[in-house]
């Protein structure tokens, strides 16, 4: 049970749902960032993109937004939920993603270590793959905003459904509608 | 030197500030999220909320977000510098803070330590220093917050001066005007 009276049922409003549902105020802006750092116009693709929140909350050990993003990466990646597995449950790195995204990652996981932890090494490496300051600059950012929504979704102790398929719905209408800003 | 270039001279957009202008689709709700959580309407004072947003970065190693949001709790608590410095660099469990706010900072530390770190007893002791779900609720967010704000600020290397004036412009337009959104 949460630390705090959600004034929902738990779990219909799982995970960030309920404190979103909470205090709306801080939810539009959170969903806001997610929208534009997720799915708004960029180089990157979606998938990609999920992949890298999935991957830094996978590191964070918080099973509602890693179960939550790894569904979303695997509906919107060719290889779906098997590509997903090996690159953010298994750190499998000869798993089939591009080599830019391989050293993003790299960088994401420096990033949720801590800020310090991104070092002139790993940015060389991932322009050498043809990263961009804004593909570099985006995904600092997502990394560091899974940081925070990780700790929101497990300081108040929500609920996490631990069967995959519990997912998939809510996968279903990020893909077509959005985080719903 | 930043990680990639920001467009500015880092000098007069050090910190967080250089990224925002970069990257204006990110800042508005980044600014959103911090006026929400640190200006809107609350039972706990902004300079309560700025000192634990401070404390936080402080604990995250985060010489700009821990310079600036000291700054800006020391204009906008009683105790001034003072205080911010018992609390948030020398831990001084003795700081004259309230016994809710003492608690309030427990969860916080806990959170930027790892989501699940947030314990039954620590919620419980807030609870009997009179904390509210929504005080314990911002809390864990403002918190969660700083470790995204303060991984983005470090993890693309940003400028941040070191001496204590060089924060106070900027604290006069947060007191006043706030989070520019």
């Amino acid at each position: 049970m949460a630390h705090i009276d959600l004034g929902v049922d738990e779990q219909e409003f799982p995970g960030i749902t309920g404190p979103m549902k909470y205090r709306p105020e801080t939810a539009k802006p959170l969903n806001e960032l997610a929208e534009v750092l997720l799915r708004g116009p960029h180089s990157l693709t979606r998938g990609e993109r999920e992949l890298i929140a999935a991957y830094v909350s996978g590191r964070n050990e918080c099973t509602f937004c890693c179960s939550s993003h790894s569904a979303f990466a695997a509906a919107q990646l060719d290889g779906g939920y098997e590509l997903v597995d090996r690159v953010v449950h298994a750190h499998d790195e000869t798993a089939p993603i591009t080599p830019k995204l391989r050293t993003l990652l790299a960088i994401a996981g420096a990033v949720q270590a801590g800020g310090r932890n991104v070092t002139d090494e790993l940015v060389a490496a991932a322009r050498e793959e043809g990263a961009t300051d804004l593909e570099i600059h985006d995904t600092v950012l997502i990394a560091a905003a899974f940081c925070m929504f990780n700790r929101y979704v497990d300081g108040l102790a929500t609920f996490a459904p631990q069967d995959r398929e519990a997912y998939a719905v809510q996968a279903k209408r990020i893909v077509e509608v959005g985080y719903g800003v």
